[in-house]
């Protein structure tokens, strides 16, 4: 027999008890994006165990679609180690901790409708514009607290926002538990969110500026700083490229980095596009932002299905194991990155 | 509020130690396809309950991927009552059967190495070109047992060929299952195959026929009898519109059907391509292939991500219950098919 | 510079009077799908100028979406030498032909009103129900006309159809010119249309029986006798499978093939679904349907974009320069296929 | 006949002289995403017939697949009236007027001994990262030229940059040609590419401070003053969601807007995924981002087909005519957008 015929794959047998970690297990021995998704797991698993630093990129609608206890969730058992996350995905949890909701909607409904009720459509999941405008004012109200006479990191200017949230909170989720566990939140395209529009409607506010460059210098000295670093990707965007970019600026700063040393991503764009949402890890290694010999997954799947699976999958596997920590300790609370050992 | 802003979306909690089918209640209350893959298995639950005939479409290299352990357990368990498939399904259904495997591989290889290994690749598994030839003689020689005198049905070719297998078989997968149980098997395209190859490749079986017409007769017999069809698709394909195109053939023998009633589809293929495969339930409806009123839902997603949770997640939530049988009952054993009550 | 970095892409410039064949040469300097839909048209001409024999897949619903005289003029200009379809693209092709047609639809439209007025869908394209019957019945008087007491092969079926077709067709599409031309088609799933539901859907014609081995082994007969073959897949489906199988038939029979030396396909499925639409020609390679050293492109798109501007384009470069003929000859008129030189 | 069945289809017929003009006209009257790309070119002239103010959404790799003269052509013929683009593009486009290249390569190679020659790529496209990083300099080289004390809009930086690359450009591109035509660019996740690389990875620079929220005040400015607006969106992503919002801005600011009237896209994610960059234009019509009324169309296909051929018969279509200029005059020169009448 060839060398490539070694491990056969296995039919899975249901017995009709599984756990959903039992269910991955089977997964792992049959073919395409189900195995995909168990080999998932298992990187997650090995990046954590290995005590590499890892960051989270999380895109799409995320929140709307039900997933922010369970990226809070990733965040106090400390299995992410910094998020990269859209604007919107941080604003829709500002609604939801302040106790507004979005709600089961369905993408066969007449839209002109819902805008005369002032519902906004999400794919099959509905919200109100007037709450959000809402919160829009909760966002300026938290803004007006700050400086006007210096630029804030997105880091900083999140931090700040989750501690002031935490004590509004109905219910804590993504960014009121980053602020109470220290792990920072970055937000590349905070001026294309609804964040960055609570602050520029109003003229009291629109003198109040982010620095994104200093999140790029920051993300920088962490990739320098942290002997390993592992990247687990929600959608592309913004998020993804800003996570692979960090070993791309301390190389301008003269800088060598190995590329990050374990990859997974849930994705639905395809390689074919030549976009970066559905750039395959091997690409990046022509770039060095994956390093050459890295452990890494690819998952073709609509994250809603993947994450909640691969999450709690993750839970059981880990079961009361305490990952290995990092090799770096970050002080999120000022207004420079602190990093320590 | 708006008569839209009912029911709130509830963020998914991970408690550490669910199962399959408690996980994907929770992703009911989310939002995109992690809630429509937990409606899937709401959509199937009912077509059981309330006695309703169901057709499974099977697309796809779902065999070498894994599923035919799976598939079996539907047959077994009777949550299908009819099974139309792509004949590749079946030919490595069978060649599993009969011992062989398929492995576990990778994409990231170079296919010229594997041809000079006679080493066949679909996606990330492998198979043995020189394994498969012996599933060919497997099936030529059964073939040979056959009348070369009047054309098959593939159900009936299927039923002999599975009742054949059942006794050669090291582990019982689709073909030999559904023989034991009187499951039909219906393969519309089995020109497009190996087992065709298996047949037109010797010249021993060169005039064995298949009747390909008498299969659509066969299916338009089972729809105008049923009270209540549902189907599942997995995949697109001819399978998929062997089953929908059911409900046409009766209009023109002058019979008036309902349409589908229950109606569940995984699949990755978009509606805007204008494919069928990718056709949703709503275009169903203007050519009467599934009910005006129909509960259905698509699932777009990898069924090897899908369907192993949908099925456990259904068995898990069926337990012990019985279903309510069909209105029909099928004898599969002759060259007509019988159509009981 | 490394040897990697040779040819620079070039921006296109727009002139303002470009021919679509210009412009096509201008995207072939360009990046991503743009440059391989250049691409396939240069591999179709090189297909063509080598004198191979070319297949052509069609699936899809191409001819409501407005192809069938495209795909007829490929006949008449010998762009292809043999043809593969779906059979919902033949029946749609006599549809027209019997001077019915398919309307400039919407997909944002209520289906359940489309059903009352007897209105089919096919995401923007609608169709009369009442005149589908029509041709229904068109078939089912034709096929009353052939043997009862022996099977024909579907490349037979169709001729025969092709040649009285030609005589009531109100404009000749597919069908008709391919008989006129000598072209065979083939329908490997034509159970799975609407083709045998008119066949199916009547008891006067339900004894009749095709013969879809058979046309197995007209492929490979045909694989074994051409020296050099090139396939042209529009889509996926059973068309591609039944082309890219024909050369496994030939190793089943002890003859060895080399594979098709050109191969163009037009697609909108991925590779990592796993299935055979999206297969790659990479992955063929590994099976020997497609050569090692194949000249191959593969265009992600929709066909309904890319085959106007490919075909357009090719007749552009192509001008009045007569192909080379194939080294074979077919005779599709009799119950053999013959083949000559 | 059905109200349903007015329009037939009409089969393209190919008469081998055609202007791309003369065959997207055809494609108009076929199916599926042909006919949409055909109605993308109505749809654009429709917009600037009527003088509406044109927003582009740049994504996606659109440069290195050779497409900045394409889009510098636009803003020289004023088919766009601001251009919001991701800073990929902005950075390669700048790379390629000093001269630099992409290069032609194939996504069938081996990243890691790309990664040792020190070649970045781009699916197909391959570049030199050491150029890269002389590209980074006259970047950083630029931002040394400004004022450290005050923050900058995307939109007043990359208006001076372009100023200043004209005079170093071998070649116009985006950047350069909109300096020179007052058209205004944006870049709202600047700090996710290249050009913020450039700025934070030197010590000189990395007090500069971009203003990204002075970027949603001012688009906000334009669509409260522009009568009516349009928008061409190619890919999704930031861009397209930046302009989406500028309709949700001024509802913030207690300004009452209509949402963009007239609305073209070509995407290749689905809607399905429940994420902006799919989001088809009816889901934006709860959201007020389009208006009720608008005139619309999506185009599923990759941009680097269908952009060029949209373009070059948009040039061909309009000829000498020149489009009815919107209703505001920008000047783009000075710390704060000037809006004119």
């Amino acid at each position: 027999m060839s060398k490539f015929l070694k491990e056969p794959t296995i039919p899975i047998e249901i017995i009709g008890s599984e756990t959903v970690a039992a269910l991955l297990r089977k997964m792992g021995r049959t073919g395409f994006q189900g195995r995909s998704l168990s080999s998932a797991a298992e990187v997650w698993k090995e990046m954590l165990k290995e005590g590499s630093f890892v960051f989270m990129g999380l895109a799409g609608a995320m929140v709307p679609a039900g997933m922010r206890r369970l990226v809070a969730l990733l965040i106090e058992r400390r299995y992410i180690d910094c998020l990269v996350s859209t604007g919107a995905n941080l604003f829709h949890d500002i609604h939801e901790s302040l106790g507004f909701h979005h709600y089961l909607g369905s993408p066969e409904v007449d839209d002109v409708e819902l805008r005369k009720e002032r519902v906004d459509r999400i794919y099959d999941v509905f919200a109100s514009d007037v709450e959000f405008l809402k919160t829009d004012r909760y966002i300026n109200s938290f803004t007006r607290t700050l400086s006007f006479s210096r630029p804030y990191s997105t880091r900083e200017y999140f931090f700040l926002l989750g501690q002031h949230l935490a004590q509004d909170a109905k219910e804590d989720g993504i960014v009121a538990t980053a602020a109470k566990a220290g792990i920072p939140i970055y937000c590349p395209a905070v001026g294309d969110s609804s964040v960055a529009i609570a602050i520029s409607g109003f003229p009291e506010t629109r003198s109040f500026v982010f620095d994104v460059s200093k999140d790029v210098y920051e993300l920088a000295q962490m990739v320098i700083s942290a002997q390993a670093t592992g990247v687990v990707y929600v959608g592309g965007g913004t998020p993804k490229n800003f996570i692979q970019q960090a070993e791309v600026t301390p190389v301008v700063m003269g800088k060598s980095v190995p590329g990050h040393r374990y990859a997974v991503q849930i994705i639905v764009d395809a390689p074919h596009w030549g976009g970066l949402s559905g750039c395959p890890f091997e690409e990046a290694k022509s770039w060095g932002k994956i390093a050459a010999d890295a452990t890494k997954v690819t998952v073709y799947a609509d994250a809603t299905i993947a994450l909640p699976i691969l999450v709690t999958g993750l839970v059981q596997m880990m079961g009361k194991t305490e990952r290995r920590g990092p090799a770096i300790r970050l002080d999120i609370s000022g207004k420079d990155l602190e990093i320590g050992q």
